[in-house]
């Protein structure tokens, strides 16, 4: 079995988990009329909506990254706990946002929410590099391949762009938020052309 | 290891969780007696069991969805992902269904719990599609039997079914719910017979 | 891969999430002095510690029991489903024993509790009746080496014994629950002797 | 497959969903100003980051024990059963300590928080000590190598130490918490350098 399996489980099981959670946030009317007690209700349904895609964003690239990781150690897993840490505190900033998104503290709102994925891309920078560094982690093949410095140079802009979005919210939240949409929509798309092309075979024996 | 493995882990951990914290609803009747305090509590119990059996159905297609697809890309996690996220939505337009089918909106709980598997079954066709396209995703074997076509075939009619139930719901509740049912069996039911047979050997080394 | 894989990992997410959301039960008291409320609690910790270990005991031969198991089938994934079920629900009647116990209503709370053990001790035999009938689903050692009837007969005594549980839960509760007890034991105890002796080497290879 | 395999995918799915449900006692303020409301909240966040660190470096100890045991037996899944029993109820502890730990009460919660984990580091030994008995379930190779000694003797010091912290909340609270922040870093940092050096290769094969 490879090295990293149970990390991966163990993984999955927090990413799951935090995911499916967040369905408790949604409350039944509890009086008539049912629609319109729906339909007030539709910024939990939207940062429901947020939260499970940038979760699943996430564990998307983890399991990019994983691809390439063969061995673990210690370190490796403290630093993916606390991303994983991270991960699991997401529905708490984006309620946050929900409640005070239409008030007059969107600033503040719109900071943390910023500022926590700030911290969560730090941590997915410091993962990789403990793992990528001198290719301690890697598979030799990944290790030749120079991969590794791709994927390096692909992450490193996650932190500078999280902090332009936190630092952007004292001024205008919505441009914050914006700028937080886009980044995901970045860290999901091109991902695989840029990464998985140079690196190996797309063979179905892979 | 599969390379799918890690989607599967992924999925089956938001299937189980999503099947598991239904039980949160289940409520200890505060007062005796409590017999008759069980009783009255029936509406929310049978929609427990409707519940876990849907999500229980869903998870079987899943797995059999699986069993013919080998390789993974981000676009496909992606769409597995908002699969997810109807299932664990499940819950919710179950306990709403519960607590106004017996009064006069009815219609309306009736609609958005048709509406919601109307979409499930939008984004299981998607899956699917996605997957089967010119055999993209399949096994070389699959892809030669004609497998992908027998499959397509039978999921088209999802949608089409269930946006009928959406419709008949404003019209006459009871018939809408009665024909979600009846597409549960169907989708449970006869599919290993319809599907497995043609395309691979029931060998025990399988 | 083992064709039952997918079974037991969703089987596992539902009897690991089952036993961990019971600590939603547990209240920190609210108020000083802190230890006369803890022990003020104490029904809550039992009840806790109660329907962790049947849980536990539950997966440990659920776990055997797909020792055995090669192959799976719609069917058989549908019925384990209902087993699954059977076993979320644990904590429902476990917490409605805690409350009732010691109050007038203990005849019907023992006659909830036990009468659910003997819901799932049928499914538990159907379960294993459906993959041992024929050696359906069993590997082709255990089907020679007569393993099927032994455990076959292991498990006949479940329904019965749980019944009488439940009979005895009107006429005299504190007998009723430590039949429960009782069964418990002898369902972890001496499975492992019994059952894997005859049928196969203890290799590590194994 | 490893015969491990089923009670390590069971036992991270507790750790993973028992990390994750922390996430439940975060709560958004419901009035501004967002600012004081959320530095009000400062002890239950830590208490999350406490049991968030605390449990994850469980995870980790749990995981390099299993890298021993290749083997398993019904006795060995019931004492492991009932450390994944303390380790669900650890936020349990932790809450009631974030709540009291500013009051008069702190000695009792103080001893509360560390008297539960001298009980999971019990068990912790017992685990272990059942499974590295005359190397009854470890590898041919490590029951060889004298590994078994080199960690019981490790782990031997567990139970000591925590209940030093037991007895030294009676005494001074603030103390019996640093002992126990003490014992983490030690259970995580030079852990795998003391077992992996002489048990075995450190090559990527492994």
């Amino acid at each position: 079995m490879k090295e990293t399996a149970r990390v991966e489980t163990f993984s999955d099981g927090v990413f799951a988990i935090a995911v499916t959670l967040l369905v408790l946030d949604l409350k039944v009317p509890s009086e008539p009329p049912l629609l319109a007690g729906l339909l007030a209700e539709w910024p939990v349904f939207v940062a429901y909506v947020i939260s499970f895609t940038f979760i699943l964003i996430m564990w998307i690239n983890h399991h990019w990254m994983f691809q390439h990781i063969v061995r673990i150690d210690s370190q490796f897993m403290l630093l993916n706990g606390v991303l994983l840490l991270g991960i699991t505190v997401v529905p708490f900033p984006t309620n946050l946002l929900a409640q005070y998104v239409l008030t007059s503290e969107q600033n503040v709102a719109a900071a943390v929410y910023s500022g926590w994925f700030f911290f969560i891309a730090i941590f997915f920078n410091l993962l990789w590099r403990y793992a990528a560094h001198e290719g301690r982690l890697l598979s030799p093949h990944d290790r030749e391949a120079g991969l590794a410095q791709v994927i390096t140079a692909r992450y490193r802009w996650g932190p500078v762009s999280y902090f332009a979005a936190f630092a952007l919210a004292f001024v205008w939240a919505p441009a914050s938020l914006a700028l937080n949409v886009l980044l995901a929509i970045y860290y999901v798309v091109p991902r695989e052309r840029a990464i998985r092309l140079p690196g190996r075979p797309a063979s179905p024996s892979q």
